[in-house]
């Protein structure tokens, strides 16, 4: 397929990469030629014509929870009429109340709800996320939702073994977190990556130094939620294991951030979320002065943020967060690609897979 | 049409009005009767098994200007890296790019970009819209735009006159006072209100109430966009002519608050614009507190807010702004309708127009 006359959007290395009048040639699901469309291949399969359009790479959502059973509507309301994520949590909503849902339902259902979750994703143009598992809290019960991510898609899945997302109340904390960085590992070979909540009300820094480091030792890439409510150092941790990403941070000290650049570690920003809690907005001026590079994710669950789209976080990020519009876009695409551990994507160059969105506009602002 | 086993939801003058295992009967485009399913009179015509779902009033969409020509994406952009709306219109952007865009365009042009953007306010769940003149600002203009909205919907649309949204450049200003308060007023009986820009860049407070006075004297109801970068008095004028509503408000002060109330005037706030404009949320506290009653609107328009969704104005008026969810459910219904002049709309009783969304949520929170 050749999609010809667009304003294509690259998202290589140099940033946005416009290129008006541009064409893309597509051939087995990759993409095989990018140019002026004076100067494109013939090729096999059918002319798009994009009219001006613009061309993007598929969409890449950072980090979302899109599989968990249940819903929490009624949070919602309790939190603006002023109750906070750690008062919910106390009266038995916030995560364990989706655990008990979760751990009730079959597996068609789990597969029902997330099934209708991705498909509003892509509707909003995603093509690739990050996916956790993290609603089981039991080694079983996380590498069975491991499993059953497996089966989901479009959009691609990139999961993360999230078993360390709260302490299953049933299991000693001591003995939960070495089941995190030892039998549950055993099992995750699907995973695309290991995740901890380090954070007040969630483990602690030495609890996420455990398990991550396991995981690092058996080859698993890895990534936190750092500094979502209190800074505990998931960010500098996460730097210092050459880890994908490190994901909230509302509170995340000058220090950190410059670790996370050196280590090439993503700074995914969670809007929705970040708003929904009614958070102080992350330091965007100091992660961008230490040379961090930006994410976005959806952050989908079903407490703090039931959104799939990636256009609200770009919307969010730029109007409330402070991202340029250029960095808005390369946080939902090069980006975020390489937070979810899938840098093959999230770019429109020959090579990559053929993930596009070809959007109703003719101007990328 | 009977509508059977719903979560009815009222809005009527109690409150939300909520009926689990509701039914809506269905006739002549009016609703006949509301009750029990068990109690449900039997109807000529389908009927419809909601099995559980929410079922509200229609949308409305209490601030709206659907009709313009041109785009001003490069503004979104501009703003991202702290231009703020004033220096903005002193470069040639703002509402007066717009002005000359729409002047140029054709009736065939403004009423296809209005239809795109009415048709994504239905997807939305609007029913009903306020919707304002204001890009064309010469007395044969502005009627010429009030004529389109006339030709426009769904959504029914509630037209506003408002010549008064900018002083036009090649007009004296006392003089463009002067016919925006009588030979503009002469050819608009097409319009369900008279709207004024009152506030720091735009009119003043003697102006507003020179043309709000001559629209009142002529039999229209009117309205303001009051304290949205300053408090010149503007709510206070719509209150004391009993007018629909005074919309933005982030400033505006406890005794004019209390002024609205007495008069029924509505407070209408525009988170969508609020955020976007990086402006101070305005005092829901204080406006509670006063007994004034809310009403949401988009401000759809190509600069501050472009955006059709009253789902996430909701969102935003929850999390950013400090409404209830109750709150902000009248504000889209009951309370939206009699800013919009239509106060027979947004609400779910027998005789009101049969303008209903059934929502794919068994939760109204």
């Amino acid at each position: 397929m050749l999609i010809a006359d667009a304003l294509v959007m690259t998202c290589g290395e140099a940033g946005l990469g416009l290129l008006p009048g541009g064409a893309v040639l597509v051939e087995d699901a990759r993409i095989a030629w990018v140019g002026p469309t004076a100067d494109a291949p013939a090729g096999a399969g059918p002319r798009v014509e994009a009219e001006g359009r613009l061309l993007t790479p598929g969409l890449v959502d950072a980090h979302a929870h899109p599989i968990f059973g249940g819903e929490r509507a009624a949070e919602f309301a309790q939190r603006a009429q002023g109750c906070s994520y750690q008062e919910i949590a106390a009266r038995g909503g916030g995560i364990l109340s989706t655990v008990r849902a979760t751990r009730e339902a079959s597996d068609e259902m789990l597969l029902a709800g997330a099934r209708a979750r991705l498909s509003r994703a892509v509707a909003h143009g995603t093509t690739t996320m990050e996916a956790k598992t993290g609603y089981a809290l039991s080694v079983d019960g996380e590498l069975r939702l491991l499993a059953l991510l497996g089966r989901l898609g479009p959009p691609t899945l990139r999961p993360s073994l999230l078993g360390a997302h709260a302490v299953p109340p049933e299991i000693p904390r001591a003995d939960y977190v070495a089941a995190c960085a030892g039998p549950m590992l055993d099992g995750a070979a699907g995973a695309a990556a290991v995740d901890v909540f380090c954070d007040e009300g969630a483990f602690t820094l030495e609890e996420a130094r455990t398990i991550l480091t396991a995981a690092k030792a058996r080859g698993f890439a890895v990534r936190a939620h750092a500094g979502q409510f209190a800074d505990l150092g998931a960010a500098g941790l996460v730097a210092s294991l050459g880890g994908l990403s490190a994901d909230h941070l509302e509170h995340v000290s000058e220090e950190q951030a410059l670790a996370m650049a050196a280590a090439g570690t993503i700074a995914t920003l969670l809007p929705g979320a970040c708003v929904q809690l009614r958070l102080p907005p992350p330091p965007v001026v100091r992660l961008r002065a230490a040379g961090c590079r930006f994410a976005l994710g959806t952050d989908l669950n079903p407490g703090s943020s039931m959104s799939e789209s990636l256009p609200l976080q770009m919307w969010l990020a730029t109007t409330h967060l402070g991202l340029t519009v250029e960095e808005a876009w390369l946080a939902v695409t090069r980006d975020a690609a390489r937070a979810a551990g899938r840098p093959e994507a999230g770019r429109l160059l020959a090579g990559a897979p053929a993930d596009l969105v070809l959007w109703d506009a003719t101007d990328y602002r």
